[in-house]
């Protein structure tokens, strides 16, 4: 092994990050550069969620013990697994929630008061002022149901409330300390709901939990936000419900595949699409990299880590 | 004149009330369509305030006692020359002032979290993860300056609180009872904000005042949120900032001239533009033109108006 720890990226989105986590004091590799005789010095990965990290891959780096996530998400690692491989696993914790939360309160008003389409509207000569007269419904007093109260879920929840919304929640844990009321199953909770904001960790209990009959619930005068992980709703139910108008709205910043490909959507009425870029900004982007690196330096110090994924 | 009141619609935004305001008990015309010989008929005007009724059109209405405004604004109406011409003036006062804060912090975050720009990478198939690693700033934080804290602007106040914002605003009048610190003058708010949201009522005592000078005051890395009337921000020079980059984005509902004509709009970057559909909706609309019978009503009844404009 070299004097310096040799760190692995293997999701292209963190190239970027070469130079910070070398000034670390590290050597750091790219896994498409790096030549297989030198994959047993692989000691630690930094990784963002999304990107699927497979078992095969994993076993063929023998010396690899921590997984440090610079995402909130992990969603691409089987943690399991990598604990009964020796593997830690670390992630960002709750420094983000603030601008996932902003973001998803963006794709709710954008699509709802129809700024998204507005501005094409205004873009294409084609605004018609008979259509003041017949507008949608507003937000006060509008009922929204989040999926998911963890740091993100109550971000959402505090901003809803000031726009006079009401709000619920539905998670698989009971949460006494909640401040709203906690609905008996998703499906419940999407009944009861005008505009559905999926906000909870993607894992392999919840995928496509947001199930055609779920989508169908929130109904034609209803929205679904996801901020989430594509891989907890129903894409292609979702695309036929917004097509039937047995859904009348979403917006998306996560989706089944990414990048998401233009032509999956250019038929899909009443969307609001992002690329996935509810997470980052200047303010949480550099806490979440900080935090990766302190949750390497502990590693490598032998301390405890700073922010292990939850067991 | 007519066993039933003639109420006139001078603007065809309105045409669509015209079967609601003739089931109130009034005979309704339009004014393109009144022959000259009807105009002493009339006796009041139902109205929107930003479409201009000039003194020679009032003055060839002898008969006419109110104008009686759907909208909140009434910037096309010159009160005092009513009030001294016999003609009482009505508006909508704060029934759709949450609709309004809603829209405007769709253009604040749907501009500031890039999600109106976001949408057109998505759908021109443009989407580029790198871009993820070079995000710009937040909202918690941020400082937010408001123009006119009425109904609408306490709206906004409140919604940028739960966004972790920090709130100042300005106005002529002192409000000891603001929950938020104001400022000096509308240029010192400008230079103490990231982002401006013009929410003050339109009048000849501030046309223009968001001028070039605020405008750079708000600055490269500012925002400026306009969902209170064109006539209140120097455009040509809005445009000119936005094209050098002295000031960095825009979200506007409202415009010097409306419909805006989207060539004007073409080369402006970093804009979000919405057809001045801000203040109406499902929830309020209904209560505005209910407000509005009710001030026909009253004035037929010879009672106090409702909602007549602030002396």
């Amino acid at each position: 092994m070299s004097a310096q720890p040799l760190v692995l990226i293997c999701y292209d989105l963190l190239t970027p990050l070469r130079g910070a986590i070398a000034a670390q004091g590290y050597e750091v590799a790219l896994s498409w550069e790096l030549p297989p005789e030198r994959k047993p010095e692989v000691r630690a990965i930094v990784h963002a969620g999304e990107a699927v990290l497979t078992p095969d891959f994993l076993l063929s780096l023998p010396n690899l013990r921590l997984i440090a996530n610079v995402s909130a998400g992990y969603d691409g690692v089987d943690v399991p697994w990598c604990r009964a491989h020796g593997i830690e696993v670390t992630h960002s914790d709750g420094l983000n929630a603030d601008d996932v939360a902003d973001h998803a309160l963006g794709l709710l008003v954008g699509g709802w008061r129809n700024i998204v389409a507005g501005d094409r509207t205004v873009r294409a000569d084609a605004w018609n002022n008979h259509a003041r007269l017949s507008p949608g419904p507003g937000l006060k007093g509008r009922k929204l149901g989040v999926m998911g109260l963890g740091h993100i879920g109550e971000a959402v929840a505090v901003r809803a409330e000031a726009f006079g919304m009401e709000v619920a929640w539905w998670g698989p844990n009971r949460k006494p300390a909640a401040r709203w009321p906690r609905a008996e199953s998703l499906l419940a909770l999407a009944q009861d709901s005008d505009i559905l904001v999926v906000a909870c960790r993607a894992d392999a209990s919840n995928a496509k939990a947001v199930s055609a009959e779920v989508i169908a619930a929130v109904g034609p005068a209803g929205m679904i936000v996801n901020v989430a992980r594509g891989s907890i709703l129903d894409e292609d139910a979702l695309i036929a419900a917004l097509k039937s108008g047995t859904l009348g709205r979403a917006g998306l910043d996560v989706f089944a595949v990414e990048p998401a490909p233009a032509a999956r959507w250019a038929d899909v009425p009443n969307t609001v699409l992002t690329p996935h870029s509810a997470g980052g900004t200047t303010n949480s982007l550099p806490l979440m990299v900080g935090q990766t690196f302190e949750n390497l330096r502990r590693h490598f110090a032998g301390e405890p880590l700073a922010s292990p994924v939850a067991a």
